[in-house]
């Protein structure tokens, strides 16, 4: 099979890998519908992570089943599912919790940029849609593969909901899809911080009721003259940086909610502003697999369009342009089609 | 009067002092009943604090009003009464959300270790018990004023409560208090971390199941055997270092929560690790005044004897004692009688 593999830094290439089997009795094989690239993938593509080895990359799929092991219960070959970066098996103390990403048994899914993938704990990890969807549709259950369910995490861990003002740091698929949750969750108030024409419009879209274009101090004191001088009720942070989590801490009143769900770079939190700053901090690999269901439901209903994030499509065999494009940002999410 | 002055690390002094006045109209002037020291206090008279200047110490009072200004409407003149270690309104938004300590007007709340003390916004600040209690409540009045409200606000954060397993990290007053609190929020299973026999005992007599003499990482190993591999649902931190706050953060499963109370001293946390932690992280200074009323009916109904915790009395005249005695942990919390 064709799947996508990086060299190094700037690296990447399409070539013919193995195609994946069931290792263990509980592994599913899916033959993907789409995959994508994160923000995350961008990583060891500008260098900030080192590529030790040629890695199969992708952690995003929708797909069919082609084939489950002797020990799958639930899911079944034919059916359209979504699954998670982290497999689990959904049954253990942590999983029931709704910490689903850090199961007890998690593995850490990978090789989703292909045409085929292997799914381990795939009773676990899969749900499958009531049928096997519209084309159009596609995207959009892609991307409660990881950006909808993380930015939907970064919305909970927030406590976005009825009352609320929401402020949202950083503009990349999952700060968008963050707007949107915070939107379904009731919030009243969405505050975008982006200073791109094409995400403000997508935030707004979705259902922010406020742009921010600072960054910084700027933005934090911006965001305190739009909620009385306290700060917002909650703020999902969605990049991962120092100087973003220093923003969505700033911004957040006291009593107020941190979620952040960017992959932490580099980030050490000052013990002592943070103790004075009086913040809730949540946040980590979203446990996508909890809302799932949910979030399947709302797209099949079309209540919700995720797949907006995608404002690039290639086929799989040009993967190369996609991870170009969201690197200088030309794009905000490339989907590649297998 | 007579009050309690730092002239520098190791040098406390009673010294004679400017008798508190009425200087804004909401303000209130106490004779205190009875003071004390707080752990708190340890950090300059250690040195770890600079003492920039002679500097009135103590911040923990109960005591009988002796006089109010001409907007204060809810005390009067002969009420005992209780108060926070921040001044707050308690009607401001902040206030309002259950954060008095985070209050758009709080002002801190000095030289309370002598014999009178102006509080400032003393309708906000102040709690008035039913009636002048008895002597021997007095103690336990006044242990509610920080260290109790300190441990109970570390257990509401670690969300302890029915059907949670609760570590304590510190064996301080507060920490031990916070098993108190633990206990009378209903968490099944309260696991003190200890090594003194005396503190030990104490921990017991609040309400703890379990003791862990270990520390550090071997400390984390023992809370995690205990809790079947997982970490404890609730963790509450009472100690404010860089070692107490990691061991805390350790001990907590996946989805769990700390509640962090200790004063935060060169404290840096390592974003990646915290974001793969998936903990709920909440603390700062507790806003006491939010639940002093609760704290009150549970002291005077005899409920509790938080009170306990003070293993040293003496006059204030002898406070350079007790702070060493508690610099030396030969005491856990010394009481100073006014």
């Amino acid at each position: 099979m064709r799947g996508v593999v990086m060299h190094a830094s700037g690296d990447v290439r399409v070539e013919q890998r193995e195609d994946p089997k069931i290792v263990a009795p509980t592994d599913a094989v899916i033959r993907l519908s789409a995959t994508c690239v994160c923000g995350s993938d961008l990583w060891p593509y500008r260098g900030v992570d080192e590529v030790l080895r040629p890695t199969p990359m992708g952690h995003e799929y929708a797909g069919i089943v082609e084939q489950v092991g002797g020990e799958v219960r639930n899911i079944r070959p034919g059916q359209f599912v979504i699954g998670s970066f982290f497999a689990s098996d959904n049954t253990c103390e942590i999983c029931q919790a709704g910490y689903q990403s850090s199961c007890v048994h998690r593995e850490l899914v990978g090789g989703a940029q292909s045409q085929y993938m292997r799914v381990p704990l795939a009773d676990g990890t899969l749900v499958a849609t009531p049928e096997v969807p519209d084309d159009e549709l596609v995207p959009s259950f892609l991307a409660a593969s990881d950006v909808l369910g993380t930015g939907w995490f970064g919305a909970v861990a927030a406590q976005a909901g009825p009352g609320k003002t929401v402020a949202v740091v950083g503009d990349g698929a999952v700060g968008l899809l963050g707007v949107l949750a915070a939107k379904q969750l009731g919030a009243e108030r969405i505050i975008a911080m982006s200073r791109h024409a094409s995400r403000q419009k997508l935030a707004l879209e979705f259902g922010a009721t406020d742009l921010v274009s600072e960054r910084g101090d700027a933005g934090v004191e911006r965001i305190k003259e739009l909620t009385g001088g306290l700060g917002a009720h909650s703020v999902i942070e969605a990049v991962g940086t120092q100087e973003s989590m220093m923003q969505a801490i700033r911004s957040t009143r006291p009593g107020g909610h941190v979620g952040y769900v960017g992959v932490s770079h580099d980030v050490q939190l000052p013990g002592q502003e943070l103790f004075f700053s009086h913040v809730h901090l949540h946040g980590g690999p979203a446990p996508v697999r909890e809302y799932l269901p949910h979030l399947i439901d709302l797209i099949g209903n079309r209540q919700i369009e995720p797949g907006k994030v995608f404002d690039l499509e290639l086929p799989l065999e040009q993967a190369a342009e996609a991870y170009k494009a969201m690197d200088e940002r030309r794009a905000i999410k490339a989907l590649l089609r297998v």
